[in-house]
């Protein structure tokens, strides 16, 4: 079974899509996945706007919004990204190709992003969401990192998942961005603005079968970390909408 | 306008509230917010395993699915949680209530944490997101965090928009975990397991307004940080669903 249909083939504009954005939320999440090959047609810059939109609508620390999102579409932009892609790739998925020898799905998500590196120019439209000032929450420094970072990637799930609603091809990813000081150069970042992560947007190339995940009883813990009552227990609709 | 209806007043099982599951992906988006004030009353398990079933749909870094999730529903672990997050908030919120002073939102959002604080022992479920395994990225240290914490927020929001979606509170803090050597304490966690936040979950208390953000051209740069051109222009539908 494919979940991922293609973007639509005729007319692709914000007017033409937005009912989409209305996808069930349960659908939208079971059938959400990286989709990295897309197409190099353009997209509606309102459909982006919309995406971006709904990602304001997630939480972050203190209510701080110290958000903001760079719209790549400029290819000489994108063309810097690309090098340092595929510079980090020769290392990253050299290492990747070794340690996931003989597991068919690890290898498909590797061929996957493959051809994201060899195609990262072509990919109509890369956001990359960034957060205003330093890892800081004195006086509690063992959890300034994670609340610097959860008020961000909250807003970049509804960004993928509104991509997903709407059929756009998107994917998570922080490799090209390995270099902070490049990144900073390439996109004009004050040194206040830190860079996230980057999420390619186009409409999907080809099909996309559902994704696996561990069953929900091996990965929860009542109470105590190890005491798992539901390890095992078969859930009726586990599948949902993807089954 | 008010957004966030209580929960249900009769059936609170999940076979009575699941095809909430399904509500539009834009309206639940839009309409999430932090809901701290919640009833004592149970919440179904199935419900929260649901939950966090769809968060387990979110993506993860090499897909590694390298998450855990502690349910915590026991009083005493609830009330040493309760003890760390008071002391946390003798300082956090007495340095927040002079920074805020004279902003009615920030004062909302304060009593509003104040009061979970108070009541934190009554809260029926506390969901603790955790990975497995250390900051690491090797052989790229300069994004090893981000791409961290970027394998498990993503889920915290899916967990965050599926509990928005069936009319139950929730919120997502950082401050209770202050003490990390306390939390795998009180938790049992091993060292290799790191928690990364909580969201308290409970079917709401009265009723809550919409959230208010930035607009969207506020805070999307196009190619390179500082161009703006959508800045100042008025979307037609940027209300959406909460309009």
């Amino acid at each position: 079974m494919t979940i991922n249909e293609r973007g639509p083939e005729g007319d692709r504009s914000y007017a033409a899509v937005s009912e989409r954005f209305s996808m069930p939320l349960d659908e939208a999440m079971l059938t959400q996945r990286a989709v990295r090959k897309v197409l190099p047609d353009p997209v509606d810059d309102e459909i982006v706007l919309r995406c971006i939109e709904l990602a304001l609508r997630a939480p972050t620390g203190s209510n701080g919004q110290n958000w903001e999102f760079v719209v790549v579409k400029d290819r000489s932009v994108l063309a810097t990204f690309a090098r340092r892609y595929r510079s980090a790739w020769r290392i990253y998925g050299g290492i990747g190709e070794r340690v996931t020898a003989g597991d068919p799905s690890m290898s498909k998500i590797l061929a996957a992003v493959e051809w994201q590196v060899d195609h990262f120019e072509e990919i109509p439209v890369v956001v990359v969401p960034c957060l205003r000032g330093a890892v800081r929450f004195a006086p509690f420094p063992t959890i300034a990192q994670t609340s610097h970072y959860g008020s961000i990637y909250p807003s970049v799930q509804n960004l993928l998942l509104a991509a997903r609603a709407v059929g756009l091809g998107a994917s998570l990813i922080t490799l090209p961005l390995w270099s902070v000081a490049m990144a900073r150069r390439a996109l004009g970042l004050p040194l206040s603005v830190q860079p996230i992560c980057m999420v390619p947007l186009g409409w999907p190339r080809g099909r996309y079968g559902p994704t696996t995940r561990r069953p929900v009883g091996e990965v929860v813990h009542l109470d105590t970390y190890g005491r798992q009552p539901w390890r095992g227990v078969e859930r009726a609709d586990s599948q949902g909408a993807a089954g």
